[in-house]
Parts: structure tokens; sequence; C-alpha cells
């Protein structure tokens, strides 16, 4: 079992109708190869989830950000083993100078728009949440299980199985 | 350090005017020794907020949850070693018989009248965040932080130090 934590946090930066993507090349080993996420990652010992949101931001991007929403909480299930609860916020103000193209070490990072944001190489449960994001929930609580292969199996939203 | 899970749940039921609280009387190592609290509990392996909170519900109190909200994460930090993040839940609705007084191993459940929960034994913080409910804010996050004495060192709302 990993020593990281299990708690991490995912954000979506916004600006003109674009959101800052991260494309996961760099690493071998990465539960995410070759996948487009956005930004963030494990909490530290003590750390609510605005000051990992802070501080991963920070790391990865080199932007500090002013202004940011706690939009939805996912459970993330890969097969029976492996468990992950990541607190989505997505952030429309910020400072400083992003680390686009080949600066980050995690990563590639792209302003991509919204309406191509699905042709990417997404988990499929990120199209979900997108949707929920778009549709200006003020907050939302959703389960996504995934075969080992990395399709979905399954998709509880609030407690509720989603009709897919 | 414990083999249990630092994501938990925690759940106000309301009815009349009044919450379900448990007074934590039985155990004899408990951090919440004597205090008054909501019901709830450590998340198993794989288990979403909402799975965790109908199964402490239904074994803390009888219990089956058919209406509820998802109302907040508590950051809840004590001295430097220990964080829990607490998934914070209100329920109007439900099924079944409430163990009430001494049926539930876990503390002895009272309903509480919304008025007089203020003068209980409660975690300093709590008193925040039951403000925070009354006042039907959508969703928060609040990092609560204590000293070893049970005292309140900081607040924290949505990244914003609160002033007290």
């Amino acid at each position: 079992m990993s020593e990281k934590s299990m708690f991490t946090t995912l954000c979506y930066i916004e600006q003109d109708d674009k959101y800052l993507m991260m494309h996961r090349i760099k690493k071998k080993q990465d539960e995410n190869k070759d996948k487009w996420i956005g930004v963030g990652g494990h909490f530290e010992p003590g750390e609510s989830p605005e000051e990992c949101l802070l501080r991963e931001v920070y790391e990865e991007t080199g932007l500090t950000l002013t202004s940011y929403r706690f939009r939805g909480l996912v459970t993330f299930c890969l097969g029976d083993e492996m468990t992950e609860y990541m607190a989505l916020f997505t952030a429309d103000g910020f400072t400083g100078t992003c680390k686009e193209g080949d600066a980050c070490e995690e990563g590639e990072l792209v302003w991509v728009e919204k309406s191509s944001i699905e042709s990417l190489n997404l988990w499929e449960g990120d199209k979900i949440f997108f949707r929920l994001l778009e549709e200006e929930i003020p907050f939302f609580s959703l389960k996504l299980v995934y075969h080992h292969d990395g399709s979905l199996q399954d998709a509880i939203l609030n407690g509720v199985r989603m009709e897919r």
C-alpha cells in the first residue's frame, strides 16, 4: 500500500472559456498515464482541502490562486484495492505566470477550450463531473468505480446510481 | 498511529426542531469523552461518504435514512499529530425505531431542542458549524485546530481565518 494520503485535491483553473489541463505523459509509473486531468495532488499531514489546493497548484503550475470554489467530492475506486477521495475545485482567479508546456515535471500544461474537453483522453467519469460543473450545482458527491482496465463500472451521484 | 481511516462521517438527524445527539459517556478511551456529538464514524474501505453515513447511522441508531444532505467538510486537527476529515451531513427523513437512551454502545442517544444545543458540552468548533448549518449555506469547508487540552486554537472557513 502507498504511504501517500488517500485524500487529494483536483482543480480545474478557468480562463477565457478554457480549462488548464495537464497531459500526464512524463511519469512512467502513473495511474493517469497519457490521460488529461486537472492539477492537484495528495494532502500533506494537517492540511485542509484549501491548503492542499494552494500548495499543489503553486508547485505544479507556478500560479497562486486568488479565487476558487470547492465544487464536489469524488470517491474514486479502482478495483477493490484502491480508493481515493478527491476534493474537486474550480478556480477563476490567480496571479503569477503559468508553467505552460514542458516546465512542470508532472506533465504538460495546456489551456484547452471547454468545448473541446470531451474529445481529450479523459477518465470516463471525468466527463460526468465536467457536466456537473457546467450545471453549476452548488456541491455534489460522486462515487466512480472503475474496472482494472480503466473502464467505468459504476457512477453514483449523491447516493443514487446514475443512468448511463 | 491508528489503523482506522482518518476520514469519517458526522450526521445531525433533525425532527420537530430537535437534533438527535449522542452523549459519549460509555467508552473509557474516547477523544469525545463526555461530549455531545452527532452520530457517524470511520469509513470502511471503498465506501463513499453516503455509504459510510447510511451504515454508521443504522449501526448506531437503528434508523435508515431516507433524506439527507452533505453540508460540509470539516478538517479537524488535534495538536500536530492527528487530522481527521469529517463529512458533515444533516438528515430529515428516516424509517425505523431509534435506539434511544441506553441501547447504543457508543453513547446515549437523546433528542435535544435545537435552541438548547449550545448549552451542551460540545467541542467549541461544533458551535461554529451549527451556526453554518442554521444559515443554510449550500456547502462549507471548515478547518478546526484544537490544542491538546481541547480548547480551540483556530477556525478557518473556506480558506479564510474566522474572527472570533
